[in-house]
């Protein structure tokens, strides 16, 4: 029954090539279907280490992987470097900034970005992280600022160009307090010699009652400490009122730092809200059961684009694996209805198969629960390292990736302490 | 005969970290002077390997090393991270954006910038190599054409997007071209499916009668049939006419290309023309033989700044290990100076030991002299990868790029296909 033309297979577009839309796209069967993945970008980026590119302890190059590679050799798929200008549900085209794209099915990747919510003047004082660029700028800006630090003489300017101040205290958040408060300690403390780093200030500003908040409150309790243990200045309850250029409004009072990066807010692509369809507060689009939109079985919203209660009861989380488990049950379900050519009604729920959730703060200080399992310091450390490096795409990735940890480990250095990107021109940082 | 203060020692500054300036540092004895080394950049640049960079074979982290690291420990040694913007030969003191210094001794090692000569209109449209950041936006700016060209329907244009041309026949640019051929030739080709990158075309533009002038002729012509093998279109006797944006004027014709890249030539830093002292045409200064300025003994010019036939009336050449022996002829010399009280006059004067010179091509092609011995193809190839790893600063870098030389040897790959930078706003690419 499969045509002899592969122009005549149905073509299915898929916009992202982050988790959720590469799970589909390597999960989905050869010679169904043709495939077109859409990416603003030439690589996958391993989100859940771009800290450690911020934090100068990789290379760009080690977490990510150029998406024409991960997918090659694979002639029913073709990949396009383009960014979505917009897609009408109801003709089923995607305009992409070249050219468009019309389709039979849809994936929707697209993924999260930065949001400020209603502060959107915020981002040009407190940067995000969600791209390998926002990590190389923030870690010029940290490394920068210790630099001027070096030879700064007046004291409070000092003080602030050694202070950072994190909101936000989710995963990434923790992560940066944690990984800066531990490099300025312990690596850039040897290097400078009119400043002294270990006196720098590295405060995690959260808004809630405690960080980690999507975990057991124990956890968050045994984080906090680490976090502390490492030096830093755990501010919970505190709502940010204002950010300005080098200040920190809190109701307590003002916080001044140099850096100052935002971990405190993601919202869906800005596409969702385009669609016409029901979205949450941060621009998520609701979706049915099958992870399908309302009224457009062929359109389908994957990963940090989507929210969702699945058959279980369970309100899917915005984690990698949950993309990865969505991109693969789409997979499944077109697959199957292209193959027999009908359509189950209704389509197989989603659920979500929660294999665990993990955070690390830095050297043998991290937090996680499996299952009912919960445990905290070394062994959640040691646990969190060999799942990362499982789960990164490419062999020379881990192999680099291993090595630089045991080289970080054994050495207290961080290899990657470069400021590039000085030639361009004055930006927001 | 120690001052028991050390701010009571002389002060030596040392502008410039490249070859010349670290190996003075490194050099120079303990407890002797109090140093300052200026440079504009936080890290030492392995620049024999910048290419590798441009090329996408290695990630920026693994050729450059953090100054503060590799001079640390030492309390009489003190890295600023600064532009200079002069120096007063007469008052002895440097002027740098942030301060000033005064100095007892000063060691000039800036090193060279791109030169376009009398064209500096050329810059914007055939970006040069030599900065970190330079790299990274060629690497971009060839990648990127690459995936233009897959959905561009206009066939001249998708030949203009899949042309690369080099100008400058010298060691960079005869690394620049026989990598990129290999690379569209070995790499590309299995991850596009549109356009074939193998029948990309790398021109290398050479304005005298052969590729590599200051090599023997013999290894010029093995180096050119290397090329030729890789699928370089050799162009010599063709000096440039003109560039413009997306184009090569030649006496024979024109060439278009998305990508033009500039190795022809390089100058001295423009300080050198501030002085009132006399350059050559590429605003190297006149050294006297002991490498000090004529009327300054208390100052010294190293590396790619400086001109001079040494001792044995050999014109030294600007190449690292020339930088190298001045800078440890400098040091020498001031620490002598330093510890009898008196000057030795006339001075040691600098004498260049050419231990050899080595160009790579490409995979297993290379042309090397030795003395007497002279060679081409796999052999030269690994000599110059040994000497390459023997002098790259610092045991994680000459590890990591050992393991991504064995990974892209066996697996035709390279590691670092990344296009960042594209939040940037437009700037000469």
């Amino acid at each position: 029954m499969r045509p002899a033309d592969p122009s005549l297979l149905p073509h299915i577009v898929v916009l992202g090539a982050g988790f959720g839309g590469l799970t589909f796209a390597q999960r989905f069967p050869r010679r169904l279907a043709r495939l077109t993945v859409v990416d603003r970008q030439n690589h996958h980026l391993f989100q859940p280490l771009l800290y450690q590119v911020a934090t100068a302890g990789l290379a760009a190059p080690d977490i990510a992987q150029p998406i024409r590679s991960i997918l090659r050799g694979r002639p029913d798929l073709h990949v396009r470097l383009a960014e979505v200008r917009a897609v009408d549900l109801a003709a089923r085209t995607v305009t992409l900034d070249r050219g468009a794209l019309a389709y039979d099915y849809l994936v929707l990747a697209l993924g999260g970005r930065t949001s400020y919510f209603s502060h959107p003047e915020w981002e040009r004082d407190a940067p995000g992280l969600k791209t390998l660029d926002d990590a190389l700028r923030i870690r010029r800006r940290v490394l920068l600022a210790f630099e001027r630090a070096e030879t700064e003489p007046d004291p409070a300017r000092r003080e602030a160009l050694m202070t950072i101040v994190v909101v936000g205290g989710g995963p990434t958040g923790v992560e940066l307090a944690g990984t800066f408060a531990e490099l300025a300690r312990t690596v850039l403390r040897r290097d400078f010699d009119r400043i002294d780093p270990a006196t720098a200030r590295v405060i995690l500003v959260e808004g809630g009652p405690r960080v980690l908040p999507s975990f057991p409150p124990e956890l968050s309790a045994s984080a906090g400490r680490q976090l502390r243990r490492l030096g830093v200045d755990v501010c919970t309850d505190a709502p940010v009122r204002a950010i300005r250029e080098g200040e920190v409004e809190l109701a307590s009072g003002i916080l001044r730092a140099d850096t100052i990066l935002w971990a405190a807010g993601v919202a869906a692509h800005p596409l969702t809200r385009t669609l016409g369809l029901a979205t949450d507060r941060a621009g998520r689009l609701q979706v049915v059961p099958d992870l399908s939109l309302p009224g457009h079985p062929e359109v389908f919203a994957i990963g940090d684009l989507a929210t969702l209660v699945d058959r279980n009861g369970m309100a899917v989380p915005g984690v990698a694996p949950a993309a990865m488990q969505m991109g693969a049950h789409v997979a499944h379900l077109v697959a199957a209805e292209l193959r027999t050519g009908a359509r189950e009604t209704p389509r197989a729920a989603f659920a979500y198969r929660n294999r665990g959730i993990m955070a690390t703060i830095g050297r043998s200080a991290a937090v996680a629960q499996m299952g009912r399992l919960r445990f905290s310091g070394w062994p959640a450390w040691a646990a969190w390292l060999g799942v990362h490096l499982v789960f990164l795409i490419g062999f020379r990735n881990k192999l680099s990736v291993f090595l630089q940890w045991v080289y970080s480990y054994l050495t207290y250095q961080r290899g990657a302490r470069l400021i590039t990107g000085m030639d361009d021109p004055p930006r927001s940082d």
